[in-house]
């Protein structure tokens, strides 16, 4: 039984070697090279575009203007399709815009021989256009629209993507009437930050056979089929998405970003193959950001620590384009429902606004590290102004075990917060740090923080969820699974070939697991986000398992003449189920029988699919150590632990890793990351791997993971959501502890020494 | 309904436009390149061999001796394998050979960076060896195994690789016992001839994940992967074929050619990418050839032209090694015993020899045309010596209406052999030719002559026919077909595209075929021979359709709320069985709905795996009319058609383009095409495309296609062989319009101006 077991990544030898392929080494040599022109102003309208100068270029083969593309709106989020119109995503941009919304806006795109004939002719391009005063922020895109100012969009006149309130006004009066309450309001903003993932966004279409073939670094297979098809106005299986080796995605790959326009280029020139690789300043400024959000906080407890009420109120700056929009900042609303036992008594208020700048889409924790930073951050403040311990404060409040969630009722079934808080808490000596860091007066300071979280698994009931998994059997008895759902670093497929091994009774090197998606044959998966994979992928591995060991056993019956029933599958043999494992006769053996008889049935495969109809909460913690130098504003981690419970861990070295990625993610978040706009034109000031600071292993301390397994009834191998919960709670955390250390309250991330020079002068600590 | 429609091949705008990709369009240019070093004798052992210098060039990777290869003999016949030892292939050769069988035979292999490296090694490799005298005809080499010579093989001591008697001599012994009866024997011979596929032979190796990967130019994937493992001593599982576009294969891609010594020079590398490309001169001298067959014909006949028992006598040579061996030889003897009716007095002698020349494999007709090529020379000289109009002849004799093969059950169920001789008839006006060339004189003749035959469509009972078929709905109500059947330059491909469309009431431009097989995900199936595909792959194509049509009409239940018995599928649309094609609901949307809808069951497939158990007779003759310039030896083909009863035509272009080829070869074969071979060294002489002389278009007059529809009722789309019959009867009939022209039976092919002159001038035509 391989499940559970830190068995070696099975693309381990090869990503090492630097023998898998990805996009990059898929792309032929002779193919065409496209290159976009990108705005340089932030707002306004094209008014025309001369590209004769560039045309006579040698080596151009082909120019096409926001002016020739289909008068088709197609939305460009990673979500499953709905039917109904009202759970569709926003179709708000073309695949080449005459209206400009932010600085580097897609206007027009070169087809050429090279890379460098491109660039040459994108910069003999004239573009005559009309500049408006762009809107960098969420107040001013409001302000501006309530001014007269044309919008981003036409269809939303106000700037306003999406605007929900969720009161019960009558509970929640009465719950903040009381005199003696404690109420604590603060504001918590957080900066758009990118993702940052090894390998930057390309793809490469081409027509064959009159359909379009797309190849791309993607998250999403089946669904860019469906966006690219939808952005061309094509029937969808007209299009065909083959996703080879993924360098990160981390959900800007989530979304489609330039295909749809990459597999027009190609159809442009007669279906030609044309790649288009975006250059890491691109990926920066012209893919998808972590929205920047502005979350107003307000809670009301009674003397003894317990909240009575709180209310949540989020500005989501959506930037230019709707992509995941309003789904994002909604995430953050339902993690501040259901964190804390008030929900009688609270009231969210989330804005989601269009302004000029980049396009906020998923990125890992999708909305949940903004949110949790600021609520985090809120519980406490509030347990420092009502003077109790913070971790105790928590846990009076803390969503109780027992609980379900009324909508999608998933359950809160063991004393998952109190484990991993336990387990944590022992990592870092809370309570010998926090008694030794008691009233520091030195310049250079320590602290201890923490925070808390919780995560869905997967999108149901919100959205579909659905998964599918095909296994082929070959005549050794080794099997090929085939998902849908894709590898994009994270070791799934080792997972699934885990999966597959333990419900087969195949020895684990006997799985082989398809890496490659290619929508016109893998089984139907929606893809890697939402935590979603090992938990619905889990389920289609499962059920196919079953069934093909149903057949497999179905043959053994005819092979052994005794009953199926009685037969079972261990390691790649066939045994009595009640017995020794003594082998009958090898899978092996039994296979090639089967398939070589001149009789019966032919070859031996499964298919099946599933549509989930659950969810599972997973929680956990952060709990960090930091040491600040006031005079420098700066901040030292010197301790971070994560604990996690993700149920059952199907390879806890993998799972390790997945905690140490999400953790450095967190750190960067916490600490340095940023994405700076220039505030009069809205260009992008810092979008290249110099400027803009991401976490590495030199700013790390050591990452330490635990886990807490508590088996989760409603998946099939007992786990659930890890992938982006590792992201979540560590800023507030890091936040918390320099609140410890300083006593400063730091509510604008990063916490760089900007932003901690502003906050320690506001608190007077620079005072002589 | 697409179905017995001239829709134009799905591959034809691809394939015209030089975008399709075959094996050499996706080899990496970064890939290793591997080369044969071939011996310059035909016979003996090889003692030493230094490959220091070699070694010293610049650019040589490795260089692989027959010295270090593994000590596993494998089969390389393109079979389906069987777990009957008996009825396995013979495993006669290592992936190189230190006892050398013909002369090119390979001895060992070098890897470098480029092909000019390579080429150079080969030429400082020194060979130390021991020379014997070869043996280059099948009386030769029993003659020297019975005088003691040491045998190709050890395993068979007198060189003889199988010998069948078939007889019943007391029914044959009192059929030829009367005195009236008329008896004629004659031999006839055929040579050595290759198939001249346009892509030259080539694939590449490497390794992914521990796993080998071959990509090959191959009639036969799954079977290739089958014969990989084995030669390799791997897990069947352990190895992966990929097989994209491929230019002709004509049975020579029937065999596991140079892929297992590719995938163990990848291995050897650890697992780096190595192409292997054969040159055309290595594929002439390497790789198969039709076996060159010596025939013994006897007839005994009752004057009124009744034939009473015959005898026929084979030495097929089978050259070096084992391949297609004996099963070529036998089906010879099988059209024997049924193409006439007199098989209770009948006698078969078949021997397969091996010798030191070319190794005999499977080429289009697979034995049969050189058997028909004897055996309807051997019935028009009878006819011509009983003095019997030579289709009366025939015709009196020919396997009944009603007659049922005894061992396969197949049945002839329709007067096809008269119906296809009146089409031809018609067509070369045989009534008024033949009165007209009688009797002429000049040194310019003129005649007719035609020849019958029958031919089985795949290969059971002998062998496991297999065939699997997976189909995959998008929601636009398109439809992805994949089988493990090849597309090899035939049609097939279109042909299952429009069996789907019609099974499944889909628009034909609905139907997506999945052209590239890859062992790891495509269904099972034996592959691209024995004019099975259309047969076998149709009853997998037919019964996935109805698995597939039946789960798109349950979902139609759930859409419309009718009974799914009421409902059907026409042109995409969703219609009442009895009723109008009025569209309930298209299918697109019906399984959009179906996919998105929150629950219910996933994404719709299905899968099925078929193992026939039936067989069908395909009939058919050529009728041809020639000019022969006597003094200069010379044919000139005035005229030729074919008809054939094949069942229903599914597409009737396509047909015609099938029987257009096979006629272009039975020229070929009939009037220039044979290999040469050195008598004394073995070497071929004639190994190219400039000295071999195919027939082209240049040398043919209209080849015209008739087509006698009786649909096969075993067969789900009533079709039935077409692939290979159109090779089989044209060069008897070629030689038959020679001897009708001069008088003289011409025994030996081909009729070219050595051959005719030969026989003209032992006939005594240039006597003054």
């Amino acid at each position: 039984m391989s499940l559970g077991k830190n068995v070696t990544r099975i693309d381990a030898y090869e990503k090492v070697t630097g023998r898998a392929k990805y996009t990059a080494d898929m792309l032929d040599k002779k193919m065409l090279c496209a290159k976009v022109l990108h705005s340089t102003f932030a707002c306004g309208q094209v008014l025309s575009i001369d590209t004769s100068a560039a045309k006579a270029l040698e080596g151009i083969v082909k120019i096409v203007t926001c002016f020739d593309v289909p008068d088709i709106n197609f939305p460009t989020a990673g979500h499953p399709w709905s039917t109904d119109p009202a759970h569709q995503d926003i179709a708000d941009r073309k695949l080449l815009n005459t209206r400009v919304r932010y600085y580097g806006d897609d206007i027009a795109a070169v087809i050429a021989q090279d890379e460098i004939a491109a660039e040459r002719a994108l910069k003999l391009i004239k573009v005559e256009y009309q500049e408006e005063k762009p809107v960098l922020n969420c107040e001013d895109a409001l302000n501006a629209a309530k001014n007269g100012a044309p919008p981003l969009h036409e269809r939303f006149a106000d700037n306003v993507l999406a605007h929900t309130e969720i009161a019960e006004d009558k509970a929640f009066n009465e719950a903040t009437s009381g005199t003696d309450l404690i109420k604590f309001e603060a504001v918590y903003e957080t900066p758009p930050v990118q993702h940052c993932h090894i390998e930057n966004c390309l793809s490469a279409a081409w027509m064959e056979n009159g359909r379009l073939v797309v190849l791309s670094s993607t998250q999403i297979p089946h669904i860019l089929r469906r966006i690219v098809a939808q952005a061309l106005g094509l029937p969808w299986g007209k299009v065909r998405v083959i996703k080879p080796c993924v360098g990160g995605g981390f959900g800007n790959k989530q979304d489609a970003l330039y295909e749809p326009l990459n597999a027009f280029l190609s159809m442009c020139i007669g279906g030609r193959p044309v790649k288009l690789e975006l250059s890491r300043e691109e990926v920066f400024r012209n893919t998808r950001v972590r929205h920047g959000e502005k979350i107003t906080l307000c809670g009301w407890a009674r003397p003894d620590g317990r909240l009575v009420a709180r209310s949540y109120k989020v500005y989501s700056n959506q930037g230019a384009y709707a992509s995941h929009g309003h789904s994002v900042t909604m995430k953050g609303t339902s993690v501040f429902k259901q964190l804390y036992h008030d929900e009688k008594a609270i009231k969210t208020s989330a804005w989601t606004i269009y302004t000029n700048t980049a396009v906020g889409g998923a990125m890992r924790g999708y909305g949940t590290p903004q949110a949790i930073f600021a609520i985090e951050s809120h519980i406490e403040d509030m347990a420092l102004k009502l003077g109790i311990d913070p971790i105790e404060f928590r846990l009076k409040n803390i969503m109780p075990v027992g609980y379900e969630d009324p909508f999608a009722k998933t359950k809160l079934r063991f004393d998952a917060f109190g484990q991993c808080i336990a387990q944590c808490k022992d990592y870092i000596k809370w309570d010998e740090k926090r008694a030794r860091y008691a009233g520091q007066t030195g310049s250079i300071r320590r602290g201890v923080g923490m925070a808390l979280f919780w995560y869905n698994t997967g999108v149901w009931p919100i959205s579909l969820e659905i998964s599918s998994c095909r296994m082929v059997l070959n005549e050794d008895g080794s099997v090929q699974t085939q998902l849908g759902e894709t590898e994009i670093g994270q070791g799934a497929d080792t997972v699934f070939a885990q999966m597959t091994a333990s419900t087969l009774g195949l020895r684990f090197e006997d799985v082989h697991i398809i890496s490659t998606q290619d929508t016109d044959t893998t089984p139907f998966g929606s893809g890697a986000y939402a935590s979603r994979q090992s938990y619905v992928g889990g389920m289609a591995v499962h059920k196919t398992a079953l069934i093909l060991k149903d057949k497999i056993l179905e043959a053994a019956e005819g092979y052994t003449k005794l009953p199926k029933e009685t037969l079972d599958i261990k390691e790649s043999q066939i045994v009595l189920k009640s017995g020794s494992n003594k082998s009958i006769v090898s899978l092996e053996e039994l296979v090639t029988w089967q398939l070589y008889k001149m009789d019966g049935t032919g070859h031996i495969t499964a298919e099946a699919s599933v549509k989930a109809s659950s969810n599972a909460y997973s929680f956990g913690c952060s709990f960090a150590e930091v040491e600040v130098d006031i005079p420098l504003a700066k901040t030292r981690l010197l301790n971070i632990v994560n604990a996690h419970d993700c149920g059952a861990l199907l390879n806890p070295r993998l799972a390790e890793a997945q905690v140490h990625g999400g953790m450095s993610m967190a750190i960067g978040f916490g600490l340095s990351e940023r994405l700076i706009y220039d505030e009069k034109t809205g260009r992008l000031l810092n979008g290249n791997l110099l400027d803009y600071k991401i976490s590495t292993i030199l700013d790390h301390p050591r990452l330490e993971a635990r886990f807490v397994e508590c088996f989760e009834p409603t998946s099939p191998y007992g786990s659930k959501a890890l992938g982006e919960p590792p992201t979540v709670s560590g800023a507030a955390a890091i936040r918390n502890a320099v609140l410890n250390a300083t006593g400063v309250a730091v509510n604008t991330l990063p916490l760089c020494p900007q932003n901690l020079f502003s906050a320690f002068k506001a608190a007077g600590l620079y005072k002589k």
